[in-house]
């Protein structure tokens, strides 16, 4: 089974025992729950979608290490066409899900994996990339979801990992045996933790010797003893709760993110992929960051929906032929396309890592991900000014329903002729949704600091253009004549 | 009793006999239902801040025709003075409650009325301004907070309001009586309705004489037989039902907007300020949309509460000194204060109209609102940046109550030392609150629609600039000789 | 004669004996010259409008010492109606002469040494403010333009003036003589400067005690000796030497700047307003700089001058209905209204000093001016699009006025009917003029650097604003308990 | 000779006997006069760089028809590879030259010619095609620089062109011939026409059966008797006059414009590519357009060179460190390659058209030139902020070589140690010369207006998004049934 469908995929997580909570409490049936399952649902569709011949292309891969059709979650990519098939593939299922899917994190961090791994080996002759690509065909084999960890609390942010007076601030190996690891500390901002079989944990700064003990990256099922998952809340969470579907937006799909917390986790030493080598940290997060900047191009599969609402309720209120609302669709497709431009342009500048395995543009992944901490807050803006005020003033679903004002609802809210009351609300849900609500979490806040806050991006930006030859281009044409 | 405390509002609303209705069912006790509560409060610190001695100035007015001391949103403004202090009050409020206080929607309906009623009389011999004034005394002397309602469902946007197919799509008088008037229709969008004593109707558009029937304003008080309040829900709303106060964000304040249907409603005639007088309905509408726009001031203390949110959680994160940091503080700050420059130049460069009311200047009052319309978004796109992710991802008050997992939140999101986690979720939460939660419905899709769309001013601005005057410069100083 | 008109002013300055040099040259008579006139004719403007019956109002103003009627431009603002009406003027210059008519930086020199001079006074009995006063009185009683000259070289940026290598990098005090000073140095980037009859200096940083000797401020004539004026070039400066006007765009008008140079300048005691007091000097420069910053209010007037222009060109090609087109003029007005605001704002918001002075609002000049580096940048980007690209391929006036390929101009260059291609080609020329031209250099690079760079009035605007105050706001809205 | 060098190239233009006017006089020696030379100078740029080694990928390529290695600017796209290196190219010459090199435009005619005659033959059995491959041989094999002419004056732009008052509005046939074809009309703004060997005609909008004279396209030798040049003039032209070269900025290179009319101008036959074909002019002009918009990566170049000349001055400034000025940097960095990123884009995303040539995505080329109506503006204006105030305050050359006040402009105008004066002057003037100056004409103003207008743009991004398959993505998402 090198590739599972939706359907088993639910199946295989039911069979994890995972320990999550929630509003306090432990969450017994994870993929039950409604406030989580509109999030399976959205990872689902990139097993289901893989299935479908039309996408082929774009969702599948041939495997570089048995040849199998594989999803292209679990592909090491090997050419630029792999990178520019790999942003198509974000946006297709942004606008099939309207949301965060949460695979891709863990499908960049194989791929950063697959380089570091290699490079480590190469310095040290160590053997970590044999263990990586024994994983990795695990992973493929049973067409898994990882979740890529990253993020640690950090603590004092002026202080490196091993002078935080609580050294559990950045994970870390708090006992070596002999056949692995038990390790400590807890990762923020888990996309869709509660979703994926495995765990993927990479370290989040550069380090220095005395980091050492936090220079660590391994793989451990997501329902290892010791591993506790603490569900965040977002923005219109409970409205899943509520009786009717109307007035969540998003009638399916969502996202979600979690606290994983690591109480002294074994992991055996097959899946240790870094331990020690602290100076490969940095490499590894700039990998994994670059492949991740990149994989915001599914924001503009969100955008898609946006821009798809925006002129569906445009039309609804009978004013889609207005020159200004007009102007405003260009201006959010324009905004929109830009983006695309960064996620095609990193991807097909990409180049090939000593590994074999092709990494992005590192310039390109991160101008592309500015972008992205940009664009979606105007283009949500377009948006609510396209769709008006109602979307915030709109009734529930419960009045449209109710016998006494529902009929007051029908009568006065009413759009052009032909459209039903009850599918213009749809529509300003779904606007409301995405630019407040529980999608918005993803469409906005984590397109500003998901991958990397802006500031980073900057940092980056800064480090990888060339400036000195701009510098020289520059005086030589005005006749400054350069030193030496 | 010229001017009531909270206290003494909040009582008065107690015997007010509303049919309200939410989630599909009536509310019985409006003033404590926890979800219409927060935007009470908010009402009640209109009331609350004008005793208050550092307020005095600001918050209340003399009477210019009864001479005592009144609260200022009961003021008709009687020189630029009073036009500034207004801006300052809504900037007040707005920074007090950090959220829609409602009150300036019925200030800006007894100033428009106190012109027109006093025009249409001029031309007609009628005698509206005698019953507005006596009208205005009485809500004066019972310091009332009136629900200003002009926004109709409109229908089919391309027709005037007597071609609509369904004749209740602009509200209009369906039977006349000895003593007065028989109105069906419904405004959309009502903002604080059921916080107030009296309802005054406004016409939306401007009309020609087909439209006479339409072409009415009058008062009425709130639980007059055979109106129906149909609250509106916003993002987040649901959160104020739950245990505990720390997810709401604003512990206490909120705003609240409501479809409000008229079945045949009875108007005395001494409460008419308009009818069949259509030449006057647009000129109506324009003068209580500049009022209305400038009250967009309102924003600017809202953006001082997002700014010290920001501020404060940058401190929280122990980020408040790097330089980037800085500067997007500074750039909010910027914005904000630009949108502060807006409402107060266009009351300082007020006029007087023949009735002895000031009036903004319609340009600059437009321009102001349609910064409005787009620096919220900015200053709260930079506030999420400054918050950091955790904003999204932050997990329930409950989960931080529960003996097991609360003490790993304590742990692991910790900011600096000597502040709590529990304050950094505060901080988090109001942000939470401003940007996607109950509060952004007021600061940035009502900022985009209230007192009319961008379009609308954008359509103001072109009128009111004088650009014969401009292009006559212009050639002037380029030697085009002029025709004529 | 306490105002002059034009041609008084202009007699006036030829009684000058300035020592003024450009392209390397001595100019023999500054007056006449060619590229200098436009400018000393928009200065005249100043003088000129005073005498208009319409402008009485905001172009004059009664003295405050003498109380004869003089040109506003010699006045201490008594209240904000002042200060209103000072941002007035501005607007109305701009537009009447579409450049920098460089007189307000005398006005803003005086009103700030009006308000420190007293302070010094105030805080060490020295009689500083007695002898600005009979200053004043003079420049008043023969109706002056001064030049105030603050900016110095700076050398290096990262020592004090008196720890640069060359002590000269800021003008300082090189000998004291019995009746008065000799000082050194230079001031760059003087605007007007060889149209002024007096020249104020004043320090342009705050300073410490080791500056003392470049702690000063004082007046002298213009043609004072050891005073040389060396000529900035400006973009398309020498258009004014070419046969024919029309290329010029702007026939009438321009700005100059200059490089002043003092080498052993006697300045009478009397004339001395500060000398060691080295702690008022940065509350001088503040002062100043809150003025000056105000003062460019005049950017909107010369905004009127381009919209106007773009207006214009729109419906020369034809296409000033077309919807988009329509839409830029909006913004363009958009953008330049809210400068407006911004003007009025700060100076409406306006204090008393303790000298009597009344002061701009500081926060709000400086987020007026922080506006004005941005706003006239997008204007011109809107004139250029509304303009279409033959502004800069447009062939000369030769080519116009020539046999053998003027009627080729005259026929393919035609706009609409009624409409000479002469017409034409002088709107596009004014545009380029204020674009790319002389005039960009006041309406862009001069908006973006003068009264202080971007950048200084983003470290004002963080100092002036109260964040403290809502951070208090914040904290109390989400429930944080302050400490203390 | 497949590929000439500068040398060879100035030499063959000396051999052409143009007919060109300046300043209302003929011009007698194109290639050295003043103004014309940096022109021809960039021009010569596009031969010299195909003969350096490390640039041979980028400029140079294998002919499909003659199997040959020829200059890139004469190369039909065989595949997205191409396009790509297209783009590279565009970004390498805009450094080298900081200006427009002119060439591009006759490239993008070949490519579009070679899609469209291939598509008329195909429809009509013509044998455009095959004459359009012999003259791309002839092109190719003596490497010839092609003006390629499509914009007519248009004249009322309401009217068709054969509904103009004036025939000659829009380039048409007025006689035939046995062997071709006598034409009149002009082409405005032809960029690069005194430089070309070849000027190659389109029609510049969508035609109808009624314009069938006008539906004309076609290949003459730039001195073909009849045709006129008519230079626009730049912003500072002149300087290019003065003695001395530093006040020019750019001290090699330039652009230019001419106004081409063409009076009874005979086309053989065989090289007419478009007679009568109506229905396929607007094919044309739009994969010109697509194409040309694509060469706007040129622009890249050109903000590599500001980038440069905007860091040197910071240097020289000694601020370089500062934390603003790094940011300033760092978002003309983020702009520049955000424009970067849409040339790439629309290039890797090609596709091929039935002749085999490969096509940019028409609405990724659109998107690129929208931004690149945009970005250059913002760049400027950074640029200008970084630079300081100076850059249009600065005294000319002539003033520096003075003996009487050069010694004060070296003194006070001094940068940091190790700086000289004339060279802080040199980066301020290019600096000067790019955002005010010649090259500003090119970098802002034809950024805006080449390859079409905004507004054109715009309209095509609205045509080619398909809004139905995001409308239909944003209704399954909300449960909106699809009719039918």
């Amino acid at each position: 089974m090198a590739m599972m469908n939706a359907k088993q995929y639910e199946e295989s997580l039911r069979k994890l025992n995972l320990v999550v909570y929630m509003f306090g409490k432990r969450v017994e049936n994870v993929v039950d729950d409604p406030i989580i399952r509109p999030s399976m649902n959205a990872v689902a569709a990139t097993y289901e979608l893989a299935h479908r011949p039309e996408y082929e292309d774009i969702m599948t891969a041939t495997s570089h290490i048995t040849g199998k059709r594989i999803n292209r979650f679990c592909h090491i990519h090997q050419n630029t066409g792999d990178l520019v098939k790999k942003s198509k593939m974000g946006r297709l299922l942004g606008r099939e899900t309207g949301c965060c899917f949460q695979r891709c994190v863990g499908m960049d961090t194989l791929n950063a994996l697959s380089i570091t791994t290699f490079d480590i080996d190469k310095k040290y002759g160590t053997e970590y990339y044999q263990r990586f690509l024994e994983y990795l065909e695990y992973v493929q084999e049973h067409d898994l979801t990882c979740d890529g960890a990253m993020t640690d609390p950090k603590g004092d942010r002026g202080r490196a990992p091993h002078e935080q007076s609580d050294p559990d601030m950045f994970m870390h190996v708090v006992k070596e045996r002999k056949n692995g690891i038990v390790v400590r500390g807890a990762k923020a901002h888990q996309t869709g933790a509660v979703n994926s079989h495995e765990i993927i944990i990479m370290p989040t700064i550069s380090m220095r010797e005395g980091d050492k003990d936090y220079a660590i990256s391994f793989a451990v099922p997501s329902d290892t003893a010791g591993i506790t998952y603490i569900m965040g809340r977002q923005s219109c969470d409970t409205r899943k709760l509520e009786e009717g579907t109307l007035d969540r937006g998003n009638q399916c799909y969502g996202g979600h993110e979690a606290l994983v917390v690591f109480e002294d986790v074994f992991v055996p030493r097959e899946r240790v992929f870094m331990y020690k080598e602290y100076e490969f940290a940095g490499s590894l997060v700039e990998k994994f960051a670059s492949y991740h900047r990149q994989s915001y191009a599914c924001k503009v599969g969100v955008g898609d929906v946006l821009i798809g609402a925006a002129q569906t309720v445009a039309e609804y209120n009978g004013v889609a032929r207005a020159s200004h609302i007009k102007d405003k669709i260009i201006e959010m497709n324009h905004l929109n396309e830009t983006l695309y431009c960064g996620s095609i342009a990193c991807a097909s500048e990409g180049h090939k890592e000593p590994s074999g395995t092709y990494s992005v543009s590192t310039l390109l992944a991160n101008v592309h991900k500015q972008n992205v901490t940009r664009f979606p807050y105007e283009i949500s803006r377009l948006a609510q000014d396209v769709a008006g005020g109602l979307m915030v003033t709109l009734p529930s679903e419960a009045d449209l329903r109710s016998a006494e004002i529902g009929p007051w609802l029908q009568k006065y809210y009413k759009g052009i002729d032909g459209v039903s009351t009850e599918d213009r609300m749809r529509i300003l849900r779904l606007i409301e949704n995405i630019t407040l609500g529980t999608a918005a979490v993803g469409y906005l806040t984590e397109s500003m600091h998901g991958a990397g806050s802006p500031q980073a991006q900057r940092i980056m930006i800064s480090r990888q253009v060339n400036l000195q030859e701009k510098q020289k281009a520059a005086k030589k044409l005005c006749g400054i004549k350069e030193e030496g």
